[in-house]
């Protein structure tokens, strides 16, 4: 819609909204208005909780004895579509609180009440829609004919709490999207179809990649013999290239005394993230950072400006407290194992770090099938100097040196103001997968504080101590994440490099197992990841299987194959591929991987 | 000594001890008696705790007002000696508890008097030797003049608690030994002095490989790069033999509810070695053991006979308390990566499996450069049949199988009776180092118990549930203690497959720091660990402290070698190799790599 959005303001005067982010909230609002009036008229008992728009559409929680079905939601958009040919007025009104109070008492709709008696304000506002009265700030569209029939869709049913607080009274929610125009809600719902087909965790059971154990705990990755290949192959292209670029790699315990957390600080201000426990009649910590680790390994000894820049890089596994109402497959977890790295170097070395960082991401990013990404530039806010550690002259160094390293990189990136964390500027990195969604990965972060905090030291060339500059790292950011991502991604189809059966042998009858094994073995001596399928079952469901499981190459060996010496090769995209000797095919795969092609 | 040793006993009457190692024990124990009289006679006020042989020597724990400090060793030495020359004899007296409070009260050894009250007979025996009166079973030898003056050392003085309790009175314990001929004293003290300069904690901190923070807290180590170089070189081999070997790696969390420990039973007879801590009200554990967690994996499909073996291999990191007193550097700690495995077969395939095992360790002990090892097996005490989980059906095919795999390998053992763990018969293998110590590192074990804990099942041939038979084993035990061993047995020189910088390159001025910068380029490109020594030190510095950090090859680039595009090869054990082109080094250390030679 390029055109602006005619709104109703709680004054009741109207204006128009261009901002198409805004506007679309608008639009999502009041969608959501008219959804609960729809839900009013079909439930009349329902009271009301709170409606607001979303990032990527619109809910309503609501008080009703009756359980709502699924069925009920195609019945709540007829309603909806109902009131919108009724073209019913969004009429605000303002009142006193008073008069407020006893509006929505009067009406039974005690939560409003007690939104309202938590109101500083004498001033308030509210919208009546047909026999649905909200308490709201507006603005709105100004009828419900100005919503297009076609442009929501109302989603799924959930349970929620009052004020999110499981302590507080069980309300049930309606989920429901709205769009400026059809063709984008269309587009959406494409998107979320499709979505839902990459769902990792339905093919991370498919495809036997992982598990997460109800007896063992929730957010906590079993990782199966074919994701940790997958892991594997992810670790070990990272060790080489990071080796390649100067990075040492180190291993640290995953407990410490609560003493080594105290001087971090993350006692003080994580101490609900993490999990701590007595030992000795004294407290000690299940590690949610690696940072302090690599700290203890710097000053395991004297260090001179020459060592430096030291680059300690781990796969650290961490632990971190979540609710367990948040924790959602491979995504978000309580324990994970970050491909983190900590750079402690001098000033003067800074930039060149930077520069090698973003050219690293670009390269870790691309290898992995990643062409398009976000770039955001988290900076302090200027006015709340107070707030934040470091000197003045160490963040604009710092954040000179990350607008500069970008710009020679020719990146764009938005600039977040008041988005930098307490201890040093940032640059956080998002990747846009194939279906157009936007995933935090790599993040580089300078960082004031910990060098201070444990008094780090380098002796410079003067003979004297200085303190080293700091830098937190991660490229993929977690493994269990990551792979989580490349699932959804690639909807399962691994690239052959990271496949964690790369091709399968299928012998056609009985007497083609020998050969077929001899093939196995071959492959095996290759370094592909090749499995036998011998079982008595029809070729077809043979194949169907390997292609449902997403293996790039099905190798079928008969008769004539046998004789020649060859295998007649499947791809999973192109299908028959014709028969090739094991020789070239072992040459053509290991291109394939050797590449990182994502096809065939 | 062949002859037997002459003794007297209790009642006075004399005899002959032809057993060595009782022969042993007893010559030990007289001579810590005859350390004790000369402790006395030097420190008259000195009282007496206990004074037992033990297995490498004696001590004796003395209540004294004065310290004992180091000069006081070779003092107590030299007044044993003189005690030797005058032959006093080892008097025994037969005498009631009465009597023996009576005299030990009139001598004022009150911890005496404490150990004669606990016993329970009538009478007891005690042994003069000149002015020391102990209280002693014996048998001794017949008088000091039978002790030859070169068979003992005093050794070492250390802290000690009256009956080993913290809570007690406070002790000063001297180290001695001694052996039955003077040569056997020599030999001893040559690998004592050999294991001092072997000693993995000064190797470590010296080779730069590991440290321990007392910040982070006792027993957790911290893996240094040059310590994860060679970790990554072992589990590298490691994965890659056993994916040959039909293994599969799979990741499991570091933490898990109490109520998957509870079913394995670790909770209940293993709590207090576990660290445990509350998440949302519910107690969870730190891994002590991966098997609870491969089981997990097991029990996330339906399994069928066709899928089995199934052979999870896991780096898994647990976590064990234990007392803060007996951590000795990556030897004994508090968490530590073992790699470990669970085979999971049919009754019909256990003979293959245990087979296989043995072969696998004597191939990574081989490999490792261990030529030499012990074997035990351990099995029940058919006595106490109550003690042990599974059938008498499943122990007798268990142990046949560990008995005909050994067999059929040509191993021998030592037949463990009683030795046992409840849950299943096993193998463990000691592997014997440079100076013939040995260390426990392989284990296979049966388990009876977790199979029926979790009630694990695949489906068999007849399409019914039947239970798989579990296996544990780990081939180095764990990654912390391994390399401890292996820095002791290489006295870290380790070979050069392992050896974290494997060849040093060293310019003999500035004009061939380019060229040197140039090998190592090359040397990095095919693998090879290799740094650079381009400071501005003397060359002979430099290549003794690359000999200091036991590095295999110092690479020296001068005039000479930059004309003719060769490099001065020096060996760490064989020095001066003479020039050689790049082409030729790498081959040869690739060779070198690749056999996994000790040597050069």
């Amino acid at each position: 819609m390029a055109t602006a959005l005619k709104v109703r303001f709680a004054d009741g005067t109207t204006g128009e909204v261009s901002d198409p982010a805004q506007a679309l909230e608008i639009y999502r609002h009041s969608t959501s208005h008219l959804m609960a009036a729809a839900v009013s008229s079909l439930f009349p008992q329902t009271r009301l909780g709170i409606g607001p728009a979303v990032s990527d559409g619109f809910y309503y929680d609501f008080d009703c004895e009756t359980a709502f079905g699924e069925g009920d939601l195609s019945r709540i958009e007829d309603r909806m579509r109902e009131l919108i040919t009724r073209d019913l007025p969004f009429k605000p009104r303002i009142l006193s609180k008073e008069e407020a109070v006893g509006l929505f008492s009067g009406l039974g709709e005690a939560l409003k009440v007690e939104l309202i008696e938590e109101r500083a304000g004498q001033q308030l506002s509210c919208y009546q829609l047909g026999d649905l009265v909200d308490f709201c700030i507006g603005p709105h569209v100004c009828s419900t004919g100005m919503i297009h029939p076609d442009s929501f869709r109302v989603l799924s049913l959930a349970g929620s709490y009052w004020k999110g607080d499981e302590r507080n009274r069980k309300l049930q929610r309606i989920y429901g999207t709205a769009f400026l125009a059809p063709a984008e809600l269309q587009a959406y719902l494409t998107q979320l179809e499709e979505a839902k087909k990459r769902d990792h965790r339905k093919l991370g059971r498919e495809l036997d990649l992982f598990s997460i154990s109800e007896e063992a705990g929730p957010g906590l990755i079993f990782w199966h013999p074919r994701g940790t290949r997958v892991r594997f192959v992810i670790e070990d292209f990272l060790r080489r290239t990071l080796v390649s670029r100067g990075y040492e790699f180190v291993t640290t315990p995953h407990v410490a005394r609560n003493a080594l957390w105290r001087t971090s600080g993350h006692y003080e201000y994580y101490r609900e993230n993490m999990y701590v426990f007595d030992v000795d009649d004294e407290e000690f910590v299940l590690k949610p950072m690696n940072c302090p680790g690599h700290i203890q390994i710097y000053k395991s000894r004297m260090r001179s400006y020459r060592d430096l820049p030291l680059r300690f890089a781990e796969f650290g596994t961490v632990y971190r407290y979540e609710k367990s109402g948040v924790l959602h497959g491979m995504l978000r977890v309580r324990g994970f194992t970050q491909d983190d790295a900590h750079i402690f170097c001098t000033r003067e070395q800074v930039y060149g770090e930077i520069a090698a960082l973003l050219d690293l991401v670009l390269y870790i990013m691309g290898s992995f099938g990643f062409e398009q990404y976000q770039v955001e530039l988290s900076v302090r806010d200027e006015t709340k100097n107070e707030k934040y550690a470091g000197t003045e002259e160490e963040w604009s160094m710092a954040e000179g040196a990350l607008v500069q390293a970008m710009t020679a990189k020719g990146m764009q990136w938005k600039r977040m103001e008041g988005e930098a964390v307490f201890y040093g500027p940032k640059i956080d990195v998002k990747v846009i997968d194939a279906i157009g969604r936007p995933w935090q990965l790599s993040t580089v972060q300078f960082d004031f504080t910990l060098p201070r905090r444990f008094s780090l030291a380098y002796i410079g060339p003067d003979g004297q101590p200085h303190q080293p500059v700091m830098l937190h790292r991660a490229l993929l950011g977690s493994l269990e994440r990551f792979m989580g991502v490349l699932v959804e991604h690639y909807a399962g189809a691994f690239p052959i490099w990271l496949a964690p059966v790369q091709a399968v042998v299928i012998p056609i009858s009985e007497r083609h197992r020998t050969y077929a094994g001899a093939v196995l073995t071959r492959l095996g001596e290759n370094g592909i990841r090749a499995e036998l399928d011998d079982r008595n079952e029809k070729m077809g469901y043979k194949i169907r299987e390997a292609q449902t499981a997403k293996i790039p190459f099905m190798l079928i060996a008969g008769d004539k194959e046998m004789e020649s010496g060859k295998i007649a090769v499947r791809n999973r995209f192109e299908g028959d591929m014709g028969a090739q000797s094991i020789e070239s095919f072992i040459e053509g795969i290991k291109g394939y991987a050797e590449s990182r092609s994502a096809r065939p």
